[in-house]
């Protein structure tokens, strides 16, 4: 696995949330493993590598959550000022039955036993260790040529409902993953003009905090 | 920048959680800004690119905040078993002071406005957000030959404190970064027998959650 194209920094610039541009064709398994297989080599914390993935292909499934995400989406529509409705409806927030596969992430709290090192004082140290896996999965896929979309409209419980994850487990993301005709340069909010990219220089502060007046922007 | 260690999996495979390989050399600012450069092209919800980094050089500042470690791991330290406790005992948890800067990444969750896309059915999307681009910033900086290590042995308010954070500004990481010596190929906690890594299959389940003994190991 050694493209031209799989240098750090540029997968980093070509990775996209993608909900379009899905194809649909099977994902085959070895490089859905070593996708999984890159998720799976993230830090964690006291090396509790507390994350699952429920790799869900079932059309069934799949159809039912994405009525579940259509309603969601209704939802915070009917909450936007009608300026930012407009530019709202123009943006498409999942392709769940168009990619080739979806990927549940689960977080479990109780991996790694009672004394997680490096959880104590910090309980969410866990879930962020879920999270940092999800970003390597996202750049893995990237890396070979896959697209992926995160979808995050939708309530945790129907989620757990619909595919079993017992209580104690919480589902952190849903990602749409899988071939794609090609991936746009720029990302969807930007095309569609929901918001524009905020510079670095705004996000680095020197030895202390410093308030700036785009904070609360 | 393409020298030819950078390649995503292997980049994937090097990267450690340092704390002992530390030199203290500066990072060059050239070398800096790709890193986090790299962290702000992270994805995020609702493109609220919702971190900071706040860039800790001051010596004080690195003691000051060392020392609060220090009191927090001999708190965790109490709280273990014996034969955890020995085996806590041989692992280094922060190289604060060692490292050529602290970058403490934080999260703000009222920057994108009062309608964040993604954000109304899932509040934590928005702290995802920002574990994401820390997950971009480690790898760039393993990429760019430098060591990360993520410290998690704090009290949030401390560290607000220390810093000046505001109240609704959480801060989500102190990691330490610079110049090192080498990358182990062994995590820390592997290498000092605190706990084995978990084989990728245990953690992949087929379209519904299955249950497997391991879960709560």
């Amino acid at each position: 696995m050694n493209h031209p194209t799989d240098s750090l920094y540029d997968v980093i610039e070509r990775r996209r949330d993608v909900r379009a541009e899905f194809t649909g064709s099977p994902v085959p398994d070895d490089v859905l493993q070593r996708v999984l297989g890159a998720a799976h080599r993230a830090p964690s914390v006291g090396m509790s590598q507390p994350w699952d993935f429920v790799l869900v292909r079932d059309p069934e499934t799949r159809a039912s959550f994405r009525d579940h995400v259509r309603t969601e989406r209704a939802s915070f529509a009917a909450s936007l000022p009608p300026e930012r409705r407009a530019s709202f409806d123009r943006i498409k927030v999942e392709g769940i039955c168009e990619s080739s596969l979806g990927v549940v992430v689960t977080h479990s709290q109780t991996r790694g036993g009672p004394h997680v090192l490096g959880r104590h004082a910090i309980a969410d140290a866990g879930l962020y260790s879920t999270v940092l896996a999800i970003q390597n999965l996202w750049l893995a896929a990237t890396a070979e040529g896959l697209g992926l979309g995160w979808v995050s409209f939708y309530r945790e419980d129907v989620l757990r409902q619909l595919l079993g994850i017992p209580a104690d487990v919480r589902p952190v993301a849903w990602l749409c993953l899988g071939t794609v005709s090609h991936l746009e340069t720029v990302p969807d909010l930007e095309r569609h003009g929901w918001r524009a990219r905020r510079p670095l220089a705004d996000a680095i502060h020197e030895d202390t905090w410093q308030a700036r007046e785009q904070d609360h922007a």
